[in-house]
């Protein structure tokens, strides 16, 4: 049907967009602090915000265009998040885009930040980027490093997607997150550039099957933030295009990235997908995973590499789902470590488990037994630095 | 109308009941791991369990008595929970109370066992200990210390109400807890004696309503046990009574526990008091404060000392419940730190709510400013220690 080709660098694969970023001395780095990217076309675009109720301004400033308005132009910055900063937030955004269109001819723009919560943005600082900006430059790892808060590494891929026809198009992507990463989204920006020539009814579609399948799936605290944004942009300058090739480069994209921010969990060790199954229900299935990749108990036992099934069953049993112990089972890999007839741990069994915890990543399955229903979400253990960065976090 | 008076101890001060701990091996300290607590003459019971499914094997027994069922005897364990064990968590227990006949005549005996989940109890150990007690003992101390787990401090209370009529009554209570506490119970044992004349639809009528205003309210980690249980026992020696001085000699003497639990809250360096009110329903406020207390993100700004009362506000924002950025202010104790008109956090104020969040215990309002309804909850902080001892809690 078509081939998938993973690409070196970041935004600089897609045609026609260009991108950047620079330090105005708000981050105490040689990464920069202020980024943009661009279309040399208007774009499509299609967006997931946070569940939060206290959206920031740069959400509510984007929420202000017309259904299915175009844009050029996505303005970031990072270590201010422009949040609970009321209507101010917002004509702050306005003011630094009429500043910005000194510069550049900007249609329907947007602004997207992250950082600490409360403080106005500085404008002088921000808008003193924008001499500073090579708006012809396709600067991909500049651009991911600018948006960096809490994360250690930067975050960017790409890929080409080859059809039968011989046409081909490309996808691509930048993402932040590290902290306060909830199964809703969470302190994460990420801008997916494309120039396939999608219309922007499967831009919608696509866009929520894979937030469900990848950023929608992952926890390292369970706090959910005020700037939470996925954005996906068409420039559409390749008349190459085929939905289901499309959805799978897009899931793909997706998933690896909120793997990447699973990894930069702040200060985690390890990565564990918790796959339920046997559920009566999907939500249900879905209910207990988020419980796991939650519970505290179950991440400080993951750090400890501490193979006490109790825990996970416990916090299944707290979970609110219908279960029951006779009919569950628990592995760790593919090693079954609890079932009905096989409760107490033994030596054996115990030092094996142990081994498989040793690693950096492996998964636990919970089989309630009850019906047909699955679901699988993705975790880290909770360590000591995680207590440290976020004790110290604006200090 | 009545006076209440504190006593020194804990069980010891309830005429008719007897008790003692002793260690049988099972804790490598100097402390006991099992105990008991008899009445000489039967009592009426009510009792609260986990909301966990998976309830554990002491809690089916007990629930296998018939409705208004009379007691004489609780024997409890530490170190072992004596959950997910199956129908042999259950016959352990059966066939441990057939030896203890051999030393005392038993009215539908209890068991109440805390400690790790998923091993069957060391019947051997457990059935040493009843050569060993002083079954005319009143050694309160010796008692709440066998039911300690990761307790740093033993838990108990006692006091004398005092009725106009010159009539009197004692209520006494002992208590374990530290981690795993949610708003939901927790991994807590809590039993409570006394020998007022109250009749048992008071009982449940009393103990529902101390346990929502104690127990109900207090996070350590959000997690909620297998086990948790509070006990209310009354063996009516005395003939005072009064439902309003019972009311409030149970609620204090459950809120003064359920504050120690916090207080000993694994690795917490902090105790804080979230009250949520302007709210459109209690249930609202309610849902709030629990997401206050249980965020990872709040804990360790608290733990940090950090006035952001950001991470409070996105808290709010992503607990699911209805929430105006410009109707909302927040308060650290007495100091406005946040509301509309002053949202941004000046020099002044961040450090007036630095000194107040030096303080070992204060407490964090938020006015939603959109009804009348309002709840408390309380929490503490998340530290270096909470992951050291959860990450090492089996080894």
């Amino acid at each position: 049907m078509f081939n998938l080709f993973s690409l070196k660098g970041g935004l600089n694969n897609v045609q026609g967009f260009y991108c950047d970023g620079v330090n105005v001395g708000m981050k105490n780095s040689e990464d920069g602090d202020v980024a943009f990217i661009r279309s040399i076309v208007p774009c499509d675009i299609s967006s997931r915000f946070t569940s939060n109720k206290f959206q920031a301004a740069p959400i509510k400033h984007y929420q202000k265009y017309p259904k299915d308005f175009k844009t050029n132009f996505i303005l970031m910055n990072a270590k201010n998040a422009n949040a609970m900063t009321g209507t101010k937030g917002i004509e702050d955004i306005e003011s630094i885009f009429k500043e910005l269109q000194k510069y550049q001819e900007l249609q329907n723009p947007i602004m997207s930040s992250t950082g600490v919560i409360g403080y106005r943005l500085n404008q002088e600082k921000i808008t003193s980027a924008f001499s500073k900006f090579d708006y012809s430059a396709q600067e991909s790892d500049k651009t991911a490093r600018s948006i960096m808060t809490t994360d250690s590494f930067k975050k960017e891929l790409a890929f080409k997607i080859e059809l039968d026809d011989g046409t081909s198009f490309n996808i691509a992507a930048i993402c932040k997150g590290a902290g306060m990463i909830n199964p809703a989204m969470a302190t994460m920006l990420c801008f997916i550039t494309t120039d396939a020539d999608i219309p922007k009814s499967d831009m919608e579609e696509l866009l929520s099957i894979a937030t469900e399948g990848s950023f929608n799936r992952i926890s390292v605290d369970g706090d959910t933030s005020t700037n939470d944004t996925i954005m996906l942009m068409a420039n559409k300058l390749s008349t190459a295009y085929n939905k289901e090739a499309f959805k799978e480069a897009l899931n793909k994209i997706t998933f690896e990235l909120a793997m990447m921010i699973l990894k930069d969990g702040e200060g985690a060790t390890k990565m564990v997908a918790f796959e339920v199954n046997g559920a009566k229900t999907q939500e249900e299935a879905r209910k207990a995973t988020v419980a796991l990749s939650n519970s505290l108990l179950v991440k400080t036992a993951l750090f400890g590499e501490d193979p006490n099934w109790g825990r996970i069953a416990s916090t299944i049993g707290a979970s609110g789902i219908e279960c029951d112990d006779t009919k569950l089972s628990i592995y760790y890999d593919s090693l079954l470590i609890y079932s009905n007839e096989q409760r107490e741990l033994n030596k054996e069994r115990e030092e094996k488990a142990y081994k498989i915890m040793k690693n950096s990543s492996f998964k636990v399955t919970c089989n309630l037994g009850l019906g047909d229903f699955s679901y699988t979400s993705y975790g880290c253990d909770l360590s000591y630095d995680y207590v440290k960065i976020n004790a110290e976090y604006r200090t």
